[in-house]
């Protein structure tokens, strides 16, 4: 089967494209071709095990997509966006990267005629405050940010054509992705990583609002997972209502801080600082705290249940089993 | 102030360009202007107090939009659409009208710089079965049409314009408008309007679907007046969350029987013919049946409360006053 990640270099689509690499199957079937796209070039998986073709473009330009999927593959990851913060700062390249993207992107497939399996990554930013205590399956849609508003006509325009059998999609709201590797970066949901996988590099790393905070987590393993699962479930299961909230875990910042302490003890969890910063209370306080994802775990959808186990998937999965 | 109907000649556009144009006013501001605007020639309402323009177009011309909005009208009512069935059969018609036409709208209006109230006519056609008993203001929007899907999409690009203070929107779910003047029509929700219209007009009408079937309306007359209250409301009530379903009345087919027969006697109802029709019980079967519409009651909307009041709009406004 050939697959396309657009978005390759993302993240999350590094680890996807990696372990399809790795794996050199999805389900049951065997993968020849991995096409992996995005803005500037994706890298290579190491060792893999299938074919691997690294294409750079922008979905915002209309020739794009049709090219794309002009090798008819038989799963497409659409994880490409440009995020929250840049496209509420610009608004214009939001629209023509989010939403306008998207839109080409399913109409190539249509046009295409193979009706794949397109994997679209949405977001919890679907959902704007106030909330329930916990977001249930039928919670409306209220996005306070251009990137969520693009986020959930994007879910729109997936159910329609798939409804309307011009593809066969599947929407994931992903919760955020924590622990995120890498450097820290500006996003105002950066210091949920940032205070756990700082500390354990040996690094300091500032707490900005304050222990009490709750918020919703997967690791970037169950993230992996997630988009596997999305890919191979059947269509039917899932009736037409193609957009689900994935499974996470919700914890308070302090929560967070006592699994840290637990598994790394007292000397790494004293690396945290605790400078506020009232920008990102502010931006955080309309954020979603909690879910409750029956339709999601009923199709078999599953993430960590306790932030222990998110963090040793970081330890494990990034820093080879060792704490600095 | 100067006021512009998009959708000016369609049975809605027309009772409310009569309305503004014989009251001369939209709330406490004087009107100078009425635009009529859509792709066939509005007719210009008798006796207008008001200057009256005239102007044919299509939305979906990308050079439309901007020339309509030059003059900076101080509200726009957005009413033009491809309707439900016609979407359904014309994909990429639909889409062109109904999500392009919309979105240049808000770009030209974003452009323009006056930032206007917007009203947007959304339809309950948003949602889709499964639902629960009465669909209340946080249910989800899951529609099982390309117009669902189009409304829904314009409601949150007006919610996310409106956020970034590029105009002021208001989007109103209308129920069923019945009874619906003029001749019968292929539309499924006709007899809903047929079968009181044409027995009132002395002429049969088939009922294709079985007398408890439950559907919510409003009459046009209550639409009028959910547009004008739209178009005055003060934004700051409405908060971010912009798009609102509007109150109606829930009925089943028997209890709008009961209604003709108690306004207008045996005779009349017994013009009504039984002739069941599969389609539109399958596609009737979909749809919504009851609403709980708290926060535009507290927002000052209201509709009929008894289907003989309905009755007798369609009487006072259509026949004179006079049954056959």
């Amino acid at each position: 089967m050939r697959i396309l990640i657009i978005g390759g270099a993302g993240m999350v689509g590094r680890k996807l494209a990696e372990r399809l690499a790795k794996d050199g199957r999805l389900g049951t079937r065997e993968i020849s071709h991995l096409t992996l796209q995005d803005v500037v070039a994706a890298e290579k998986p190491a060792g893999a095990k299938v074919a691997v073709d690294i294409v750079t473009g922008d979905l915002s330009d209309p020739a794009s997509a049709p090219k794309l999927v002009a090798s008819k593959p038989d799963v497409i990851f659409h994880l490409a966006a440009i995020v929250s913060g840049e496209a509420e700062l610009e608004f214009d390249k939001g629209y023509r990267i989010n939403l306008d993207g998207t839109r080409y992107l399913l109409e190539a497939v249509r046009q295409a005629g193979n009706k794949p399996r397109v994997v679209f990554t949405s977001s919890i930013a679907v959902f704007g405050a106030p909330f329930p205590d916990k977001i249930g399956d039928e919670f409306f849609t209220t996005p306070l940010t251009s990137y969520g508003t693009q986020k959930a006509i994007g879910e729109l325009l997936l159910a329609d054509y798939t409804r309307k059998g011009f593809l066969d999609g599947v929407g994931i709201r992903l919760p955020t992705i924590c622990v995120r590797p890498g450097k820290p970066n500006k996003a105002a949901s950066g210091f949920f990583s940032n205070i756990m996988r700082e500390p354990l590099a040996g690094l300091e790393a500032n707490l900005p609002v304050s222990e009490d905070v709750r918020h919703w987590h997967a690791s970037p393993r169950s993230a992996v997972g997630f988009l596997l699962h999305a890919a191979t479930i059947e269509g039917d299961k899932i009736g037409l209502r193609r957009n689900l909230s994935m499974p996470g875990l919700s914890v308070t910042v302090g929560e967070q801080i006592a699994a840290l302490r637990r598994v790394a003890g007292d000397k790494v969890a004293a690396r945290i600082t605790r400078i506020p910063d009232p920008a990102i209370v502010k931006i955080v306080d309309g954020w979603p705290r909690n879910f409750e994802t029956k339709r999601a775990q009923a199709l078999g959808f599953a993430a960590e249940s306790s932030f222990e186990e998110i963090i040793k998937v970081h330890i494990d999965d990034e820093l080879g089993g060792r704490i600095v």
